[in-house]
C-alpha cells in the first residue's frame, strides 16, 4: 500500500515571547491537528529562544530524527527574526535574496513601501522553496524537510493550505472519544486491562470538569478503525457493569 | 550579592493529548510567568509523548543542563500516568509507596474510597519530597531539581504556592512594553541599532492586530531597570522622529 509508512514530525517554536509566558502558543495545536488528520504523527515539540546557536543545533537534531520539521516564528523584518539565517547555517547554505520572494513582495506593497525592513523578509537559504502567504504577503519557505512558518497564528493558519501538496502523510490517525460521568480512579484498573490487551491502540484518559460536573474523556487512537472499535466495545462492557453514564460533555 | 546568579529552568510537558492537538497546553505560560517573576529564566520547553524511554532520556538531558526542571502531566491514577515511575528510572531510584502521601490521601478520601486506582498516586521515587495539592488531594513531588506537577491547569496553578519556598530564583527579570501604532518594517532598522548598542537588554518586537488596527509591541527585558530605561528612551527618540503614536493596545 502506498500510504502505509510511518510519517512523523517535530514542531519547533522559536520565540522568547513564549518562554517568558507573555504569549500563549496556539500554533502547536493548529499544526498538530492538521498533521494528525493527514497521517503525520507529532513526535515532539520544542520551544526555544531567539538564539542562533540554539536554533541551528536544535534544527540539526530534529531534522535528522523526523520526517518533517515545522518551525514557527522569527521570519519577520526585525532584528529578532533570525530563523531564515539560522536555517541557512544549519544546512550550510548561503543566506541570500530569494528572487521569487522579492518579486512577490515588490508587487504586494505600494510603490515606495517595499523598504529595507521589508526586504529583509526575502533573505532565505539558497534554493529555498516558498510557502505562499495569502494573508500578509511575506512567504514562508522550506529547505529539504524543514518548513518555516510565521509565529502569528492567523497568518500561520492561512498558510497551511499551501503546504498540502508538499507534505506526504501516512495512514491517517483515527480517534474515538468516550466521555464518561466518572472519575479516573473508578475505571483505572479496567482500562489498564484493555490497554494491556490492545498494545497498538493508544488509550488516553483525561479528567474534565464541565458545567459543574466531573468526568473523564477516554480517547482511543489508531490507524486501524477495527482496532478502535474492538477497544471501544471492551470499554463499553466494563462501563455497563459499573453503571457509568456516557455523557455529551 | 546573594541573588546574583543565573538561574534557569526547562519545562517538560508530558502527554499525547498535547501532541495530537486535542488539548491546548496552557501550563507553559502559567509556569513561565511565575518563574520569570522570581528570577528563573525558562531556557526551553519540550512536549513529549507518554513513552517511558522518551521521558527518562529527556529528563536526563534537561536535569543536567538546567537549574530546575518542571514536568507537567502523567501523575494521575490511570495506565498512561507514568511520570513518577519514569522519574524513578531517570534517577535510578526505587519506585515505591510514599508513606506521607499515603496518609494524606487516606485522610482525604471517605472511608472505602481510597481504592487501588487512587493508591497508584502515592507511588513515587524513593525519598521524593511532596508538593501539596490544595485542590484535589493527590500531591506532586520533587527529586533533586526535578519538580513533578499535574497536567490539569487549575490544579497545577493551585500548587504553585507550595513551590515558593523550594525554588531559589536569581535577580527578577524585569520587562517594559511599548505598544506602537506602526508596522514592524517601519521601525526595524532603528530598533536594530538600539539592540546593537544594548546587547544585554533582550528586545522583542511582536506585531498585533487589535480592534481592527495593526500595531507592534516592543518588549524590553533585563535584570537591570536602568538598562531598560535607557533603551526605552532611545526608542522614544526614534518614534518621536517618525511620528509614531504610542497606544494602550
Amino acid at each position: 500500500m502506498k500510504n502505509n509508512k510511518k510519517v512523523n514530525a517535530a514542531i519547533l517554536i522559536i520565540g522568547n515571547e513564549i518562554l517568558s509566558g507573555r504569549t500563549q502558543d496556539t500554533n502547536t495545536s493548529t499544526l498538530a491537528k492538521w498533521l494528525n488528520s493527514i497521517g503525520v504523527k507529532v513526535n515532539e515539540v520544542r520551544t526555544i529562544p531567539d538564539i542562533e546557536k540554539t536554533i541551528v543545533d536544535t534544527l540539526n537534531v530534529l531534522r535528522k530524527t523526523n520526517t518533517y520539521v515545522f518551525t514557527t516564528g522569527g521570519i519577520g523584518p526585525t532584528h529578532d527574526d533570525i530563523t531564515a539565517e539560522s536555517v541557512s547555517k544549519a544546512f550550510g547554505l548561503k543566506y541570500e535574496i530569494h528572487n521569487e520572494a522579492y518579486k512577490i513582495l515588490e508587487a504586494y506593497y505600494k510603490p515606495g513601501e517595499f523598504n529595507e525592513g521589508r526586504q529583509k523578509m526575502v533573505w532565505m537559504p539558497k534554493n529555498a522553496q516558498l510557502i505562499l502567504n495569502p494573508t500578509s504577503g511575506a512567504p514562508g519557505f522550506f529547505v529539504d524537510n524543514v518548513f518555516c512558518l510565521p509565529g502569528v497564528p492567523s497568518i500561520l493558519k492561512s498558510m497551511i493550505g499551501g503546504l498540502k501538496d508538499k507534505i506526504v502523510g501516512g495512514k491517517p490517525i483515527l480517534s474515538h472519544t468516550l466521555n464518561l460521568r466518572t472519575v479516573e480512579s473508578e475505571i483505572a484498573n479496567s482500562l489498564t486491562k484493555v490497554q494491556d490487551q490492545n498494545r497498538d491502540v493508544e488509550i488516553g484518559s483525561y479528567p474534565f470538569f464541565h458545567a459543574g460536573k466531573l468526568g473523564v474523556s477516554i480517547v482511543l487512537r489508531s490507524e486501524d478503525q477495527s482496532k478502535i472499535d474492538h477497544c471501544n466495545s471492551e470499554i463499553l462492557k466494563f462501563i455497563k457493569e459499573k453503571k457509568i453514564e456516557i455523557v455529551d460533555r
